[in-house]
């Protein structure tokens, strides 16, 4: 078998992404289909006069980030139920089947969009109503201020609706800013003019805007791995070329960072996502130094820091960035709620002027209603209480979440529980994998996930990496928790394997 | 003189746009500046191993985008003043200086970041407060409905913030697509479903999503000329290749249609910017054609139709769209204000898929409150109500416009007084040419704005087209209209030259 697919040496991509790239466009674009075998490496080679090993490179890729798969002594073959993860999977029931808006396009224009984006879930897969849904990122719905909210947006309205009909400053309301810079000191021990912050509308924009200004095709992107969905696909689409590198209980593992030449680095170092650890101080520092040396921009997710149940806040990366190689983004759709699409970076400040034009050309800036609201909530201390108050109840839930685990699995492995709004649970050996009681699980009206379904992406599945689930407990109440465990615990219970008699 | 660039006989990008592209970053980063010679084509075509006609016909790009210039005799200079025209000016005072900004960048940085993109003027570039400003894209802001507005933004907060809680679909909130569909059947000649409208951040996030949707680098743009600079700098970032074509008083000129394959044409149909004309229906039906045949995709921008003073209301391009090949583009910024951040795209069913992606993948979509306050908005009437009193409005400012143009100038050549919130005047022969006007207007606190001032990017300044100014009228009372329009007659009258004798 022959794949239609051709590399040229002078291309600035190296061949292996070439080829990587070109079959993962064929099977995105459904040219090979679930289960279709790809020829063998050395076929491969000969066919395209390259090396084995720029075959065999590719392939790996291909493997690692899940579009093929190998079966020992049989071939390589594309994954199954790809479909559903290239697909959108943001809103039950809204979205036609794949199948069939793909049949809508004609092959000229199957070639021609560049529409296989992969894109993260932001809800969970599951076109079903779950009683206990312990899907990630979710702020808790009862709790958001609407009082308190109503009121600064009907005082900014009779104030200062004339700023409806302008085009307001791109890189976010001044107020909003001072507001933000203020905030991060206390907070977070980023000390920051508010020329250097830019409102963005929630991370995703602020991905764009990053990935934009720094990545160009072939561009060397260090990531964590596991990474947050969401990042990894925006800088995928502007052709960076992943450096994944393994994370453990403290975070990226600094002894992998890759010597190679002016990368970005893309991290959750607070509470890493989807494993929860933090980041230790001294790999912060290695990593800043490893920055310095190669010239790298990191870009520091901070995106749920806000709560942290244990021990003090930590000095985020952007704190301790003496040379200005951080870019720091956090968000209100944790504190707040994702619906009001704002979020901030703190840019160091050779980025700011290039940014200020890029976030023009891209959209103009956020809407201003939200932005004024959000700086009057802060300024008069509201948005103080408020993450006060929120962290007491998240706190509360989590606790319930522990002691639910706890009391119907016996002693539990868990990650992640010091900050933020899920946390990471390693499934006891007898049970199934991940993926299996994921699906277990939702028959019984209850939401788990296993870290791929959790928008997270792992380069490589393991073995071991089938064995975690992420427990979002934030949006739900204690009495969901407790009875969504129980009632988990009783359906794994008919599925455990029996330990050996001993 | 040599210039450090190469070009490559494999690349994607004609040698020609290589040379181009090449120069253009180098002028944009500063290693060219202002004055700079360039090599004589001759010479670089020598240096580069290209042809002479390749080298002129690069030069001619950068000529006619206004980058470098020929002084007849002597040779090719890199632009004057560029830095001020790449550099942001959208707010008044905000920005440090770009020469200070720059100093920032290590060459390094500057070699790296994707930073130097071109963006439009969105607020009138003088930094100095004018008792009456011409400017385009204002709406009234003393005519926003800020009462009615209120009432449905706290009925929606009180009703339904839990949405604020939520990740939305990134199309958009269905009840403000459905009203827009509904809006658009009888106000634009539009039958489309809900289902293929997305909702945007305004027109320049529909920009992105359509250029990342249909352009890769090399990819045929068939623009007006003179065109919106907003649209063109996002067509450009993502390395489209312009085919300019002349715009006169019936639209865009449909014989210059260029036999190109796969192209993307992006047009002002209903009232062409900036000169204000309305594409005949002859020509209207030429271009779909042109669109079948090269297998072409329109982006038909709408940006402000909604004010039509004579005539029924035109069916835009996209109600005549047999083959699904019309994209169609309106916005709120114009009816309501920019600082709504709302727009939305009518997508052709092939892409409607592909959009909503890439638009999850983009900003993850809008902030939920404007959209649902919009959508009751118009459910109620009130938007409908709202454009009728609008309409009335301009057309009085207009009217106001065109007779104290009439009383202060005689008899005036004016464009584009049939719709929308700007006309376009032809200055006098016995008056200095639009920028000279605008500059001394503003000494004497009028704005009045020649078309690359006013956000128009034309491809080859000509002397006729330094006869025009554009004068949007809708934000100013009709007093200040007439006070401008006086002031700007009698600053004018000392600079007239004489007319010859006889």
């Amino acid at each position: 078998m022959q794949l239609p697919i051709a590399v040229k040496e002078t291309e600035r991509a190296t061949l292996q992404n070439q080829v990587f790239e070109q079959i993962r466009v064929m099977i995105a674009e459904g040219r090979l289909k679930d289960g279709d075998p790809l020829p063998a490496t050395r076929e491969l080679s000969l066919q395209m006069g390259i090396s084995c090993n720029t075959a065999l490179l590719a392939y790996e890729r291909l493997i690692s980030e899940g579009y093929v798969y190998t079966k020992p002594y049989v071939g390589t073959f594309v994954s199954d139920n790809l479909h559903d993860r290239i697909a959108p999977r943001l809103v039950d029931g809204q979205d036609a089947p794949q199948s069939e808006s793909c049949q809508l396009l004609s092959l000229n224009d199957a070639q021609r969009l560049r529409q296989f984006v992969r894109i993260h879930s932001l809800q969970n897969p599951h076109r079903k109503r779950l009683s206990a849904d312990f899907w990630v990122g979710r702020p808790d719905p009862a709790s958001f201020p609407v009082k308190v909210w109503s009121q600064h947006i009907w005082k900014q309205l009779q104030r200062s609706s004339a700023a409806l009909t302008q085009y307001n400053e791109p890189s976010g309301l001044e107020a909003l800013r001072l507001a933000i810079s203020d905030h991060l000191g206390p907070a977070r021990g980023i000390a920051v003019d508010a020329g250097q912050i830019m409102i963005v509308g929630g991370c995703q924009d602020g991905f764009n805007l990053i990935a934009r200004l720094l990545v160009s095709p072939g561009t060397p992107l260090v990531i964590e791995n596991p990474c947050y969905q969401g990042a990894a696909y925006v800088f995928e689409s502007f052709g960076a070329e992943p450096y994944p590198v393994t994370v453990d209980e403290h975070g990226m593992d600094v002894s992998q960072l890759p010597d190679v030449s002016s990368p970005v680095a893309y991290l959750t170092p607070s509470h890493q996502y989807p494993m929860g650890a933090t980041l230790s101080l001294s790999r912060r520092m290695e990593l800043l130094a490893w920055a310095d040396k190669h010239d790298a921009y990191i870009l520091e997710d901070d995106y749920d820091s806000d709560f942290r149940f244990t021990g003090a806040p930590l000095t985020a990366l952007k704190g301790l960035d003496r040379n200005d190689r951080v870019v720091y983004m956090g968000t209100f759709s944790k504190s707040m709620g994702p619906g009001l699409r704002l979020g901030y970076i703190v840019l160091p400040k050779a980025l700011v002027a290039p940014a200020r034009r890029l976030k023009a050309l891209m959209n103009n800036g956020q809407s201003w209603l939200e932005q004024a609201a959000m700086a009057d909530f802060m300024f008069e201390g509201g948005f103080r209480r408020h993450l006060r108050r929120m962290r007491q109840t998240y706190l509360e839930r989590r606790d319930v979440l522990l002691a639910a685990l706890k009391s119907n699995f016996g002693d539990c492995q868990v990650r992640g529980e010091d900050a933020g709004m899920h946390l990471t649970w390693r499934i006891p050996d007898r049970y199934p994998h991940a993926e299996e009681i994921e699906r277990l699980a939702v028959l019984e009206g209850v939401g788990v996930y296993a870290l791929s379904t959790g928008a997270a992406l792992q380069f490589g599945t393991t073995e071991e990496s089938r064995r975690y689930l992420v427990l979002g407990y934030a949006a739900l109440t204690p009495r969901e928790i407790e009875q969504g465990i129980a009632r988990l615990a009783e359906c794994l219970s008919k599925h455990a394997i029996p330990s050996p008699p001993g």
